[in-house]
């Protein structure tokens, strides 16, 4: 079948790729509308020494299993089945798990893929495809909600206005936050359709003795860049949170004494769950498809992951249905 | 009065000292015991640019005020009154709060000190005035108990077996946890009189492949080097805690990749409530005089500091009343 791989930082466009295997409780999923993740971009560039298909943000249709003939998205952490995160329903923490297009499992850059049958949810009716490709990375922003409580943690500052800083922004005002999206772009706040504040300079390097005062209960690093982090410390209130939503590639060095003598909270979060953003997504208040900023059919993905890495771009759909 | 003064990285006893004024809402105290901890050491090379007098573990007699003429400990951070931390009863994050002997407001290694009524607590006859002195770091290490759920941290790691965090592994053997302390000296955790496993190795430098997997719910950095941070990642569980209850005085370099892929917490801890403290002393079920390393007075307190600050020692005490 046709799909994408990467190999030694090098992306091909294949016929030749193995279809996946048929697999008791697992369930294979024709690829419609897949997004271009900046995790994607950085497999690419080397991350994790990735070889396979990449792609983990999709939609399209079962091929069988329980949902076959309906559209569906599906949650990416594939689990053994039998440890005690997996039993209690959560493979995301499962040692021995896979995830799709980015750990042990081909992922969703080519026609067909498969997950365990738990992993897909049906795409509500009222959801389109390109919204519905937006289901990981707004579940990935609604699942702040999960581990901070928002009724003490309302005055919010989100880092970076890239498409995942832009989703948290956009999640955290959609449950009453009032929130400050901190980028180089002011125009972008104005895609959410939500009431979110804008700054600029706070994280900038040459910007010492810019930025508030500890005037905020939660900020959240979605720059890609942990060294922001003594300045989101300076920017959160004693005994406030925040929530590092990216990896890095390279260690931090950061002066942890403010955050003991603060008493502040540093929470890693990564995947959240599906139904919570096809709720959200089915709901119309959050409207995700301004953050478009192409399309591209899959032959010509090569261009697709030039354009999504340009400055300026935010998310790049592949087309693999048309 | 006579007391110690610390100028300059220079400790001195002086017999000049200014009487602590009388003040509306504080009362004055005079002090009988008082304990030596790594902060005041840390004052004494140097840290916060410090000049006054040092000491904030203490237990003394009320000379006016609600307890006038009873044996009282004092919780040490003094709040403005006002703001909003005051106004909900804590003042350990009040802006403007002074800290007993640490930031503008002169300690507990004097023959008395002042401190706001609502911070003193009477000490409770079965409780000797040696072991009051262990109220504020026994506060600060059964505070861990009120930032996690030690009902889901069950299984806890202690990095340090010094004075914290002999005091922690302590704190937390009492609230029901199955408590492994990491140091170099075996024998300290039978001091505790508590169940508490012992292991050593995990945090060296050299141990690169040694420890354990990820097998902790909670770990506790009590070593007062942020260093081994990395490695206290890797001993806890996804979703697990890790608590830093020690400041450190240069940046730390750590790799937050796996903090954010296995969702840890990582939170700063400082001080305690008196209360709770003084109810595990007086219940006796934690005996912390075994802890006391040696008893000097005053006038000594130069070789007190030499003593405390030598390898193997634990509590050190200063008596003021003999």
């Amino acid at each position: 079948m046709r799909g994408l791989y990467i190999d030694h930082g090098k992306l091909t466009l294949r016929d030749d790729l193995p279809e996946p295997a048929a697999r008791d409780g697992w369930s294979r999923v024709e690829v419609h509308r897949a997004g271009i993740c900046a995790t994607d971009q950085a497999l690419l560039a080397g991350y994790m020494g990735f070889a396979g298909v990449p792609g983990h943000e999709f939609v399209g249709v079962a091929l069988d299993g329980p949902h076959v003939g309906r559209r569906v998205v599906g949650e990416i952490n594939a689990g053994c089945g039998s440890c005690e995160a997996c039993r209690a329903g959560d493979s995301r923490h499962c040692e021995a798990r896979t995830v799709l297009g980015i750990a042990g499992l081909a992922g969703a850059f080519a026609e067909r893929l498969a997950l365990p049958n738990d992993n897909l949810l049906p795409v509500p009716d009222g959801v389109t495809d390109e919204a519905a490709t937006f289901t990981e990375p707004l579940a990935a922003a609604l699942h702040i909600g999960d581990d901070v409580d928002l009724a003490t943690h309302r005055r919010a500052l989100v880092a970076g206005d890239g498409k995942l800083g832009l989703l948290c922004a956009g999640a955290l005002a959609l449950r009453g936050a009032d929130v400050t999206l901190v980028g180089r772009h002011p125009e972008r706040a104005d895609l959410l359709g939500l009431p979110v504040n804008f700054a600029t300079g706070w994280l900038e390097d040459d910007a010492d003795d810019d930025g508030p005062g500890p005037e905020f209960d939660l900020a959240v690093e979605a720059t890609g860049n942990a060294d922001v982090l003594p300045r989101l410390l300076r920017f959160v209130r004693p005994r406030g949170t925040i929530v590092l939503k990216t990896t890095t590639e390279r260690p931090t060095t950061v002066d942890l004494s403010p955050l003991v003598v603060n008493e502040q909270r540093l929470i890693g979060s990564r995947c959240g769950r599906f139904a919570a953003a096809l709720d959200v997504l089915q709901s119309q208040r959050f409207d995700v498809r301004p953050l478009v900023t192409a399309r591209y059919p899959v032959a010509e993905a090569e261009a697709a992951f030039e354009h999504a890495a340009r400055r300026g771009s935010l998310k790049v759909l592949l087309d693999f249905a048309d």
